[in-house]
């Protein structure tokens, strides 16, 4: 099969630094022909890095060449969906970077694009390709830790200066909260299924870096399992990233790539090959255009993730039970 | 000053194991004259255990000897309201085990006791007297982690049996959570202040140990801290009692006996003595009799630590936001 005529749209962190160390190793999957970013110097850099191909400053220009195939879209969110909707009219693929829209409205109408457009389209949500996450969900599966009915994940982190303008002055509500958020609930949801119900508190603690930067978010989902996700963004002093699963007959616990079942027992320790997902996410791609595969993370999870988020910022305001 | 003449009316677990362990080094604060249990095997085991003391099996009788100064009230948690009524009518000064009460109704009227009765009275909670909790309120109190804006409290425990049959088949609601998470609930409070509202979500895993058993509560607090706490008595294979503490400036772990500030960096670690606090609920009890002291885990602070337990074992039924 021959590879597909791959354009990048965005030339910032996602394209540079997840993006293009997956598609380094691809070459017999995606051929990049061209890149484009608004500011000159971005979109030369990157055309160089990318092996020296053609860039445009222009998406429209990008969208008009007949031997793209598909774009990936690496914007700043609020442009996600004009972008996507721009490209599958012009007829093009589309892999855009997460989450899917910076609100609700936009999202609902991008999850409808599947009916409206026949191309492959995908969130890059590489939550929902991360090797851990896959174990995890097997080990379930085969049953190790008999059924689940809890999960904590503690996601304690420090932003002391946020990279980009657009993710201090955040069109989107929530801030880091949506942004980086949406990743866990992504995971979560692949997990143990839709929320159904929660509640969320949430504070901003370093305006410097947004509206909001810490919220913890109590859930219920459909496979009957209760949970506690706490998303931290100026914690000091004890980063973490810990996902916690209490089964009927047993327990997982996730620290940053290391799975460990019945920690206690230590009966199962596994440093699943550090990888974060990209490789996985961009070959879901690939075989969604050349043989029909399904997409593991499309509009319509893409959604649904963004909308726990979202619903929960909003709801943390006055501090109601949301429902879904 | 005199010891206090002091008689134990319930000779059970925590009588053996917890306030005989505190009280044998303390022998000039306390001398046990009497003790009571309604079944003679313990109530002559005891009487041994504390050094060949008269024992009776019935705890008015107990409330009559003119000698006995104060009581230790050692039962189930049913028995405290009237056990703890008729001391205090008898003259007695009463230290009485935690939870205050098996209900709210019978809790508030203990919390007016103060107003009725001019003896001493506390209640017997050792998570207010714990080295480490003090450390830690010391700590916030210096500044070390700037002002705390968020609380997590893991409590996962594993409990396959009830030890007392009283336990299993409680007459207060929520069970283990209710008799176990009264205890984390005084040191948030004693941390913290008052919890001003919150949200509970409730299972039962482990039906043998009782109605609940598994509960996760997030709550807020008057001096604008939230929280999270997290109580599981069926969890396998990860167990942790792990209290997190997010200051503006760091942030403080104590797991088990031992407390981290700014992990991370490791500014600061402690191993504070292990201790369980009954040595010094011991001491407030005696000083409160003779000199007056004032009574830290007194009627009115045991009775708004039940509050909150019961009324989130009770909300956690449907789901719904409490406020207090």
């Amino acid at each position: 099969m021959k590879p597909v005529k791959l354009g990048i749209i965005g030339c910032g962190i996602a394209a540079n630094k997840l993006h293009w160390p997956a598609l380094k190793g691809m070459e017999n999957k995606f051929e990049i022909v061209c890149v484009c970013n608004h500011t000159k110097p971005k979109a030369k850099d990157f055309a160089r890095t990318v092996g020296g191909v053609p860039y445009v400053l222009d998406y429209h220009e990008l969208l008009k060449m007949k031997d793209v195939e598909a774009v990936d879209i690496a914007l700043p969110i609020e442009l996600n969906y004009s972008v996507t909707k721009d490209a599958l009219d012009s007829g093009k693929h589309v892999i855009v970077e997460k989450p899917l829209a910076c609100n609700l409205s936009e999202g609902r109408k991008m999850s409808g694009f599947p009916k409206k457009y026949k191309q492959v389209m995908m969130v890059a949500e590489n939550f929902r390709y991360f090797p851990t996450i896959l174990k995890i969900k097997e080990c379930i599966e085969e049953g190790k830790i008999g059924e689940p009915y809890w999960v904590f994940w503690n996601n304690f982190l420090r932003i002391s200066t946020a990279p980009t303008k657009w993710r201090i002055k955040h069109k989107y509500p929530g801030g880091f909260i949506t942004d980086g958020g949406v990743h866990n609930m992504a995971a979560l949801r692949f997990l143990f299924g839709d929320i159904t119900s929660g509640r969320a508190l949430a504070k901003s603690i370093n305006p410097k870096i947004g509206k909001m930067d810490s919220m913890s978010m109590q859930f219920s989902t459909t496979s009957n399992v209760n949970g506690v996700f706490n998303c931290f963004f100026s914690a000091n002093g004890n980063l973490e990233n810990r996902l916690t699963i209490l089964g009927k007959k047993g327990s997982i616990v996730l620290e940053r790539d290391t799975i460990f079942i019945n920690r206690d027992q230590q009966t199962f320790r596994e440093a699943v090959a550090a990888n974060n997902g990209c490789k996985g996410e961009f070959e879901n791609f690939y075989y969604a255009i050349r043989e029909g595969q399904n997409i593991v993370s499309n509009f319509y999870e893409a959604y649904k993730d963004l909308e726990v988020i979202i619903t929960a910022v909003e709801s943390a305001k006055k501090g109601q039970v949301f429902y879904l």
